[in-house]
C-alpha cells in the first residue's frame, strides 16, 4: 500500500472539486435533466467538479484508471482505478441542504484502499488514506475518526435515503431491520456513511448503489473501525445493496435480517 | 409593530443558545430520555439553551410571556409571548447532522411577528424581524430572503420529516400531494422551512406540530413572501398539521389536496 497517494493529494482533489461545486450551490439555473424526463438532476457543478478531479489525476497518476459518474471510464483495467461521484446527493444539493458530498475513492486490484467524502459548504473532509480515517475541517486540527462500538440493534441509529428504495421482499427485510433499531432517519446519502465513520450513527443501508456511490466510503468506514458489505455479505466495491455498520457485531446482527 | 425587538436582540438570543448547543453537538453522553421509554431524546444542550434564551428575555422584556419546550410557560396571557424550541430536530442533533435548529418566535396578540431559526454548526441565522427575512452568516453580508415564485406543483420540491407522520386518510392526502410534486425529501424539520424561505425548496408539510415547532418559522415564511397555514387553512400559531409554500398559488394548490 506504499503506493497510495497521501492525504495532501486527496485534499487537493477535494479543494479542486469544491471550487466548482460551492459557487453553484444554492443558486438557480444549474439543474440539467439528463434523461429529459422523470427526475434525475445533474448540475453543471457535477460535470465541472468531475472534470477538475480527473485533470489532477491525469497529471499526477497518468497510468491510473478513472471511472466517473459524469464522464465515463478510462483505463478501467488498470491496477489502480479512481472512482468518482462529483456530487453524491444531487437532490440535497438542489434543495439547499448541506448533506451532499463529493466522493472519490481509489481501488487497488478491485479493493477500495483510500478515499474521501467532502462537504464543501461545511468544509468537512472525511478522509481515509490507508493509515486511518480522519476529519479535516478548515484550520482545525485533524481529528481521527472512529466508529462507536458496543451499540446493539435496539440502541442503534439507522440511516437510509428513503424506504421507497426497497421493493417486494427487500422492503420487508428493510422494514424488519428498521423496526428493530432505536432511531431510523431518512435522506442523507453519503453523509450518512460519514456519520457512521465518525461515530455519530451506527448503520447506513442503501439499495441499488453504483460503484461510484460507495467506493469512496468503503475505506472511510473500514479505516474508522466499521464494516461495509453488500446485503449478501460480499465486498461492496461493485455497489448493489449495501450495509455499513459501526462494528462487526452490529453488522452481523443487521445482516442476519437483511441477507437474502 | 414598532415595539418588536430588532435584529440585534434576536441575534443575541441565537448566540446565547449556540454557546450551549454547539459545544455539545457530536459529543457522547448528552442524551436524556425524557419519557424513560420509546424515543424522545432531550439533551442537556436543549435545556441549557432554553435557559440562556429565557434569561435574556427576562432581563430585557420582563413583562413578556414565555412558552418553552423544556421549561414551560410564564405570563402566557401577555400580549407579547416568546415561543422557544431550543433544539428543533433533536434526532438530527444526536445523529450528527447539521439540519437541526434553535427556534425562537415572538407572538403579539397571538400572531407570530418576528423570530428566527439558527443552525449553529453552519452558523446560519434565518431571521425575520417584522421588516423582512434575512440570512445572517458569520461575517458575510446579510442576505435578504425571498421564496421562489412561479413554481407549480409539478415542479415543486416538497419536504416532510417522514411520511410515517401521517395516519389514515391524512396519509392518503399526504401521499396524493407527494405524488404530484417533482421532488419529495424527508428528514429536515425546521431546516426545511428555512429552505422554503430562502427559495431553495417550495413546500414544507408537517403533522401534529406544537406551537414551539412553528411560531418561529411563521414570520420567516411570511416575510420572505410565502404562505403558512394549517391544513384546514387556519392560522398556524397553535400548531397542528401545517403547510408552508413559497407562493400563494402553490399554497392554494397544495391545500386543495391536503384540506380535510
Amino acid at each position: 500500500m506504499g503506493d497510495l497517494p497521501g492525504r495532501a493529494f486527496l485534499a487537493e482533489l477535494a479543494r479542486a472539486a469544491a471550487a466548482e461545486t460551492l459557487p453553484r450551490f444554492r443558486t438557480e439555473g444549474a439543474v440539467i435533466n439528463k434523461l429529459g424526463e422523470g427526475f434525475d438532476p445533474v448540475t453543471e457543478a457535477d460535470r465541472a467538479a468531475e472534470g477538475a478531479i480527473r485533470a489532477l489525476i491525469e497529471t499526477h497518476y497518468p497510468e491510473h484508471g478513472i471511472i466517473g459518474e459524469e464522464h465515463g471510464s478510462v483505463r478501467a483495467d488498470a491496477s489502480h482505478v479512481w472512482i468518482i461521484d462529483p456530487i453524491d446527493g444531487t437532490r440535497a444539493f438542489i434543495s439547499g441542504l448541506p448533506v451532499w458530498g463529493t466522493l472519490v475513492g481509489l481501488t487497488v486490484d478491485g479493493i477500495a484502499r483510500c478515499g474521501f467524502m467532502h462537504q464543501p459548504f461545511t468544509d468537512e473532509l472525511f478522509l481515509a488514506d490507508g493509515q486511518g480515517a480522519a476529519l479535516l475541517q478548515g484550520e482545525r486540527t485533524p481529528r481521527a475518526l472512529s466508529t462507536r462500538g458496543g451499540v446493539d440493534l435496539a440502541a442503534a441509529t439507522l440511516f437510509t435515503t428513503t424506504p421507497a428504495l426497497y421493493a417486494g421482499d427487500k422492503r420487508e427485510r428493510y422494514d424488519a431491520l428498521e423496526a428493530r433499531v432505536r432511531l431510523p432517519r431518512y435522506g442523507c446519502d453519503c453523509y450518512a456513511f460519514a456519520m457512521v465513520a465518525a461515530g455519530h450513527a451506527d448503520i447506513a443501508v442503501e439499495a441499488g448503489l453504483a460503484p461510484y456511490d460507495i467506493c469512496a466510503l468503503v475505506p472511510l468506514i473500514e479505516q474508522a473501525g466499521g464494516v461495509v458489505t453488500r446485503w449478501d455479505g460480499g465486498r461492496p466495491e461493485q455497489g448493489g445493496d449495501i450495509i455499513a455498520a459501526g462494528s462487526a457485531e452490529l453488522h452481523a446482527a443487521a445482516l442476519e435480517i437483511l441477507a437474502p
